[in-house]
């Protein structure tokens, strides 16, 4: 273990330097300057709600387990900082390579966005992957799921925020391909849990992402960014009551889980994401958001005890049933949605339904095929896989305060 | 108390499905849309920060307890989303049925803001209080806050936003009153104390509180935003300098504590809030600012050994002395100023006199009455009083932890 | 001690009421109105968000000793209200007193960045003052901040934004001289270390910091606030990046440690801060966030070895490397990029170079003085300094929750 932590502490600054090292020469090559930052794209308010959604709310989200709160909020600035960077030097390099069509398509593209895919993904490999297999993953979830975009946008006609909302489904469905290759921690652990605590910390982090959540749907909205600030707000209210309905009637005893209510409470901001910016009535977004509650609370009631235990996938923070299912539930609506609202214009319908289904379809299985194909990558010997006795253990990381003196 | 237990796992989820049945109902059939949303009368960036204030500074701010930290975070936003829906309704039913006038003066409410009454309610009986009469307790207090500033308005033609800043006033009393049908704890609890870590995480919700109340103090104010939004700022600048000094001179061997100024830095955006809008010169909102803390500090010494002990009411988080006794102070000063401003106009100013001293008392009447009778009810066999012992107390309503073994 | 105690007992609220007296009168008499407020001078989004950094982001910033989270958050406040009042009241008596040409010059000056300087002084001698000693410090500093801006731009002709910017270099410097005159803590004391609860409430606040930071550095950038913001951002993420590199090649078993992270996260910001509104390409202010992020923790590694050691300066929480350094790198890499820019220029180029050159020595060189009498004056007997012994420690200052055992 000690010859493996020495590989460890070699192999991180020389993948960040590298990194670090092309992303500077290849921003100075293809000259991509502020102006055009895909990043002024959006106004500045909201580019900061997404940010401080992003390096704050999920960094303290996944504070939950016991001894990995350094970790958590550590590795989360480091992913989404190296996520934006790439996202926004893939971006300047498709602009510089693509005709002008295509680059008006792209250019409203935010790369903070992009790097949720990451940090759900991580998530669910929480605690159990060293920052060298973290910063592989993001850097090829990056690529990848800019491709999926790309091809989405390009060949699939799907409008921009849509292909963009993909970004939730992409990041749990890639997170748990790569989590199925990674061995299971052992049932007896006792890491793998939270303290009261640090169960608050991450109630901290929820808050705030439910707070902001409004924000990130609008950020992408042109011209209804006000229907979707407040579908979602619905969505998101509706959603909180019914987490605490259905944690009492699924817990043993009748009590409130602090899990159920973390993940329920966002189910509705997911799902609701899609069809946002043109939901007419509150009331929909407030039946939407009731139903993301539901198959959450019920997923990870389900999913846990049978589906999860046959595949031996080990979701650490449930992405599954907080990203993954609700971004389905939201995807399906919105193609509902859809058809109700347009039932006697059936050839435009049809066109429609195909492409949203297959843009929908064809995400989720890339998402599978690339995060497993990246999962046996991430195990091969040259990464140096943080042994199961070690999972969920800041101190294999980090040095301990009472281990140090100075400042 | 087992089956007291049983009792409250049945009834929470009934309850919370019919209203939340109820809501989207009504929703329907009220025909309440987006454009036409409540929520929209105020920008986003306004509406995000009351909304951040109540959710989270709020959630945090009520922390202080030892063992009571994810009920307070957890059923504060329950309460804020279940008050935030009743509001909105009640305003689009009132809407539907008033005719033109009305409706135009009803309309730039805010749902949000109201809740701010329910929030400060229920901090009055933090930790004594189960679910179901949390729930009871705001549906009855939103709709007896809208029905008294429907009556402010209509009757005593009291202005917009005076009748809303009536929130803090109203929210307290009516609190009180409640708390006075509940049993004290027992002097002997420990449970009713908080550790040096919860101390830290309220002062998180309350700095919170604090740097978002000028947002607060001017979401109403139509015209004269940035005045109000400096008065506060000065307002609160002083008192939090003022709750230092007093915190010092009260405390037996001269140290500050933390609970004086918790309460003692607000207290100046409270009382600021009726006259944000209208005071010319910051060193008037300084010197408001300081009387706030003054009243607030010397209020919780004396009203705690006095007052209180005198009528069996216990003020679980102080909510008389850091609402209720500067916001008096912030009417009888809006008043003040007034007629020192226009003494020279005698009729007008006896007329708007008698109006605002009017709202005012009706308002604390409204608010002791039916909170009294709230806590007559809400103290039926019917709901289940929490008992005593039970008081204060986490994990009589939560799984906690290290019971817990999944996700 | 016991006879210290009291002293301080009295000598605080004296001291607060007086200068809050003088305030209130000053300001009544200085006839200082909210139109003409300095604080209006930016829109209310970016002041908010500055304040955000300031009460919130420092306050927790600092809560990383173990035994000082009461002070940390506590006293930053404190000395921010004080700061902030006493900067618009200089600068309402500078606008009274000077001829109009450099009233307008003045004007447009923020209160609450001025503090800054206050809050980075004060983080350099945590632990080790007493309220009084803060306080005076507070006036002081503020005084000679805005002194020594007025010298900057009267008479060596620097531009608004540039002496803005001298404001962590000033803050670094006075605090460190400050600091030089108090006597160090015992080496084998415990209370000056962190616990990993108190690192991760750090984080929290050094999270805030970061995501604010562009507010910070854009508020006063009068055209090219776009460029600014992302300028900072650019930077502050490769400095993240970097400061995980370098925490594990300097720490002896090549684990992160959290104090490296802390710091250097920010360093970027700093570094960036006076050439952000002027940087073309974001690979240049990606490079400089990368020195700052070096300097900051090779500066951490050979100051406190060599340099603090034989000064006998203590530091404690590293401002020197965290603010100090990476405004110097700052201020040099302006004018170096400046002369790129404009070599072909040379009669204004010589002159500009001098201007800067001389601005940022005279600022040090004021700061470093001003802030060794300071530190003379504070150990006064007058001011009764705190023993040794009862460095960073709450319970001196505060009532404690002492009957508490666990949460």
């Amino acid at each position: 273990m000690s010859s493996n932590y020495r590989n460890f502490q070699n192999s991180v600054p020389l993948l960040i330097i590298i990194l670090e090292a092309a992303f500077i020469i290849l921003f100075y090559f293809f000259d991509i300057d502020n102006d055009d930052s895909p990043l002024s794209g959006i106004s500045y308010p909201a580019f900061q709600d997404v940010s401080h959604m992003m390096i704050f709310g999920f960094g303290f989200y996944l504070t939950f387990l016991k001894r990995y709160g350094f970790s958590s909020t550590g590795f989360n600035l480091l992913i989404i900082v190296i996520g934006v960077q790439c996202s926004m030097l893939i971006e300047g390099v498709l602009v510089s390579f693509l005709p002008n069509k295509i680059e008006d398509r792209l250019k409203r593209r935010t790369a903070v966005v992009s790097t949720t895919a990451v940090v759900i993904s991580s998530a669910a490999v929480l605690g159990k992957t060293n920052p060298v297999q973290l910063i592989v993953m993001t850097v090829v979830e990056v690529m990848v799921f800019w491709m999926n975009r790309w091809i989405n946008t390009k060949f699939l006609q799907n409008p921009d925020n849509i292909s963009m909302m993909h970004v939730h489904l992409f990041g749990a469905y890639f997170g748990l391909a790569v989590s199925s290759r990674f061995s299971e921690p052992s049932p007896r652990s006792e890491k793998n849990g939270s303290t009261p605590k640090s169960d608050l910390l991450s109630m901290l982090g929820t808050l705030f992402l439910w707070v902001f959540w409004p924000s990130f749907n609008s950020v992408l909205a042109a011209d209804s960014k006000g229907k979707a600030i407040y579908n979602t707000y619905f969505a998101l209210a509706v959603s909180a009551v019914t987490a605490f309905v259905l944690s009492v009637l699924t817990t043993k005893d009748g009590k409130f889980r602090m899990s159920h209510i973390r993940s329920a409470v966002l189910a509705g901001g997911v799902a609701v994401g899609y069809a946002a910016h043109s939901i007419e009535y509150p009331w929909i977004a407030m039946i939407l958001g009731l139903l993301a509650s539901v198959i959450t609370i019920l997923g990870s009631y389900c999913l846990q005890r049978c589906f999860h235990a046959t595949l031996e996938i080990h979701d650490s923070s449930g992405v599954h049933f907080t990203f993954g299912l609700p971004a389905v539930l939201g995807a399906v609506a919105q193609v509902i949605l859809f058809v109700i609202k347009n039932w006697t214009n059936l050839p435009s319908l049809h066109f429609f339904v195909v492409i949203h289904i297959g843009a929908f379809c064809f995400t989720i299985s890339v998402a599978l095929v690339t995060g497993f194909i990246t999962g046996l990558i991430l195990n091969l010997k040259l990464f140096k896989t943080t042994p199961v006795s070690k999972y969920f253990e800041d101190q294999f990381y980090w040095e301990f305060p009472h281990l140090s003196v100075g400042f």
